[in-house]
């Protein structure tokens, strides 16, 4: 029996049904377009009542557009971001950040996905050296590509190391939400109030349709931003749908709701996962995504239950993400499928 | 009193309502991201019945997407495109083409906003020269961004002198539903039968949500187009929701039905607005948009009542445009509106 | 007979000798790559006796990098130039600045080659809409590519009008020797005192071998330009080499005393060619390039003699240009092939 | 007392006399600009003889431009560069390739600066998924940037996996004499022979003024360069300058009898560096640079009389280039003065 539901990607899920209905509503007769709309009006709003009074949000489509276009703001060609090795900008993004900003990333390996301030320093070489890119901002992923979550002190330490050489701090939050909601901290914890200048506040991965943010917190490197928007191909010409959608997520706590119930599916996912002989969990599961190692043998069979990536062909270890709408009857019989093929991998003589 | 109803552009308007369901209906568990899902296999369908088995249809988040991203699988950055002076893609997008592609745009002045056959041949100069930009691509609108539409003929003599050059012709379709209901043909009849190699399909300017397709009609030079578009930050992740909104307009000609309405509100429009003294409308009103000069006192007024944009501040003359939801009502009360301040600037004695 | 002497362009020319001999003087022994030499401290210095005390000079390795690095130094992508239609940046260039800045040029049809200032407020349209790009830097050729000149009056007056606006100045001076020369006036005048932003500095159509620069005449625009010239390709390794042609053209005036002879053959070649029957001079002589309409039958067989470039094939008009090492002779045996090819056209009975 | 001699850079060094009087002899009378020369016919026709009749070369200014357009003709931008972690194009042109390429480097650690089959085929991951660049060039720097030589067969071995994988074998050869001379084999020995399909030619380094080339081995990639060399703004107006240093060094194998003066010196300097305490050679010298761990407190004192850059402050390792005209003496007095500072160091009681 193939399982109803994919731990492949937490945008493998649906759109969560009062975003829907938010869409919905927005439907409602003409407004003018790009953005000069009153859900777009709202949207900032609810953008500076969670960030503070001077945050500046831009809706984008997608979460490349929002890190690609959030760099655009801080970035001379010639300027460089540092950022670790496996960050989804440089890795899954198809070489976005350096085609549409012609700028270098600088890789920092990783052990669990965050970067330290001593990673930062070590790469700040060649500064005013004119056959060196010039390290301009550090760009941190929260909650990480591994599933784990830089603290509020942690992301203040960057913060502070990084302008103290005149760089900026740039967060690429697709799953910021989850991060905060592990944490049980506001969103301005994470960013606003741990010195972040610029953040890519993601929708898509906690229940909207399609929607982005850029959010500059350093209010002035958004001044221009409108043109980078338009140039960079992210604006919306019926942006109240957009913009309904971000404002949603931002009324009530819904993104802590959503973050919460994916969170929790995960550790309970890790917790059952653990237990099973063989498997091993390979990064802390603090936000929405369990990383395991497997027997390789049980991969394949596991994986047309019900599909998911393989992280690391070394190991194997493989990624399982939740979403807002993971329940724990998904949960349990996807590792009670898990259990059943390493015990039948376990025990090859009991079937012949 | 201030009419409900927008004139400023077709994008002003809301979703249609069966696509509005249709969003919802593709609102159903999980299925894999990136567009590897049984909507987008559906709308990929849609494409080749309606523009030949050979088309390959890539969605899109937008309009500036489309026709940048389909130009980038056809041109080197030594190559241009040669289009009309007031050319959407050269006025109205910021310049994302020359910062996506590095590409040089050649623009024809036009009366209409129609290039012809001997446009083209007048910018094939320097060819194979080092020192001069190559031309590579003709792009056309349709219709076009004066309300102007080509027929089939006009399109096949364009692509013969393309071809027949070495050059590709590219459409800008953001409006080519408008087109194809206004000459009542098929959609194919103005592309792939007339010899069109890339097509911006759009759809959200005749009653989508936020949905365009790249379509390429010379199938080869789609090969590569996924890195292009994720790589141009047009990839969305939910792909799903974007695919469900053209697939249902492509299914039981819900495209031609909203263009349908949209021309005739247009034609009912230039038809009234003709009719009142003082008021000329200066291009061909052949799909959704009117074009009208007006006496210079009135503009603003009449602007109040109902937004709509200057097109040119010498005239003035101002663009009015009908969209999928315009009604008779609506229509004849904003020419009511019209005439009413026409006739009070014209006989201002009266008022005192 | 085959003249010895091309008048296709003054870069067929060979190098001036005192400028071999300043490379030859060069090439003494062992100094720090990449500028930090005594050549290039002293072609600094140079600059900034010509230029004013705040000018900044960057050396270069040709013009098109030149010109395309000044405007970076001046321009975010989405920011454009205004310049003539036939600038040689726009059109002579293969879409260099497009590819490297990413931003559009913003072109203006003129009758002479010489930018207006109404040229300038014609094309501040769009300004602070998204939509569109915005202009920031006007540029003009000098002397034009039609061989006229702008008085220093004339460059005043765009400057005013930029700088009203926000906007640089820039001029690219592939010849601006030729227009001082012509103008009998310092280089200053013709750029820093006119309030001229940015200039391309040329000395490679004016006897050099490989030679030009950026010059910042608001120096705070150079700030970081070392930056930009590395990632542009232009910094010369061996960069005293460039430097000392550089220097040496700016040392005893020998750029002003190329120029002349050059502008003197150019007034030479034009009276003399203007009484030919049948040809007509159609641009003013002012610097050392002659625009003439040929009867057509004489262009192929003079360029048999002595190659040179048809400049419209409607008239056809034809450019030739001289260079500092052009002579009395050359221009006389140059005029008198045409003179008897003329003949020879108008009287084919004489002949046979 | 200073050294006369710096060992700081290869391109410290002067122009070889035998290459000044190329130049000299090329200033003869007027030719047709942009290539179309004798001297570049010369040049071509010297490619021909040493890299076989298909090998197509074309000057540009200098060793970045060489790389970048080389790298150009070969990419598209989703499309990326496997080399070595401190390959001169990743770490020395201030991010050229990601500016004018859009495309990313994919960096592989190295101990010896020398790519090995494994490092290729170990970064070949994410093939043909559109969230990944793809890998489509490998490049080599040969000699490497730490002063070792990659064999024939070693070179072959790289493009046997990048051929079966559908990549293209590049060299950044801004010093292949120095490798040839080293290996005594000819050039294409190296190049043409082991499969490379693209060459960066260095001549700066090895006696010229500012003269490098992009070689095409595979002619047909060299299809379109003239206009990408255009367009990255490295055509040289008077190209028999650049194009006379290029064939002098090939003919006669002055190519070979500067890199062999250089090689020579280097082992000279290395062989007499290594017999002082303290000093430890860090990497094989196999080209002309020295790479030596110094007790730290003589690099700062050594500096001063001749200076030199430290490669890696953990060591510290410091570079030592010899050139074309390094003689037994300045490598003598060189390394007697460093052992002089040695002793000095290691006995600080005697001074006092």
């Amino acid at each position: 029996m193939r399982p109803p539901h994919s731990f492949a990607s937490d945008n493998n899920a649906p759109v969560h049904p009062e975003i829907l209905a938010a869409i919905a509503a927005a439907n409602a007769g003409h407004v003018r377009a790009y953005g000069d709309d009153p859900w777009t009006r709202a949207m900032e709003e609810r953008f500076r009542e969670h960030f503070g009074p001077g945050a500046r949000a831009f809706a984008v489509f997608g979460g490349t557009g929002a890190n690609v276009l959030g760099f655009s703001a801080m970035l001379k060609p010639y300027e460089a971001v540092i950022c670790a090795e496996q960050a989804h900008v440089s890795v899954d993004e198809c070489g976005a950040p350096e085609r549409f900003l012609g700028s270098k990333l600088l890789l920092v390996p990783t052990s669990d996905g965050k970067l330290r301030p001593d990673d930062v320093t070590a790469r700040l070489k060649g500064l005013r050296d004119q056959h060196h890119v010039q390290p301009r901002v550090v760009s941190i992923t929260q909650s990480t590509e591994v599933g784990t979550v830089y603290t509020p002190a942690e992301i203040g330490a960057l913060a502070s190391v990084a302008h103290g050489h005149g760089l900026f701090l740039h967060v690429d939050g697709a799953r910021l939400a989850n991060a905060a909601a592990s944490l049980d901290v506001p969103l301005r914890a994470l960013t606003t109030d741990a010195g972040v200048d610029v953040l890519s506040f993601g929708g898509t991965k906690n229940g909207a349709m399609a929607a982005e943010a850029v959010v500059f917190l350093r209010p002035e490197l958004g001044e221009e931003f409108r043109f980078l928007r338009k140039q960079g191909m992210q604006l919306a010409s019926k942006m109240r749908f957009v913009s309904a959608q971000l404002a949603r997520l931002l009324e009530g706590d819904l993104w802590r709701a959503n973050a919460l119930g994916a969170n929790r599916m995960a550790r309970r996912l890790a917790e059952r996962a653990r237990g099973i002989p063989g498997v091993e969990i390979v990064h802390p599961t603090q936000a929405n995504g369990v990383f395991a190692r497997l027997p390789r043998p049980v991969v394949e069979p596991l994986q047309r239950q019900s599909f998911f990536y393989v992280w690391d062909e070394d190991g194997p270890v493989v990624r399982w993400m939740c979403s807002f709408d993971t329940t724990e009857a998904d949960v349990d019989a996807f590792t009670d499928a898990l259990a059943k093929l390493v015990r039948g991998n376990a025990s090859p003589t009991r079937i012949g």
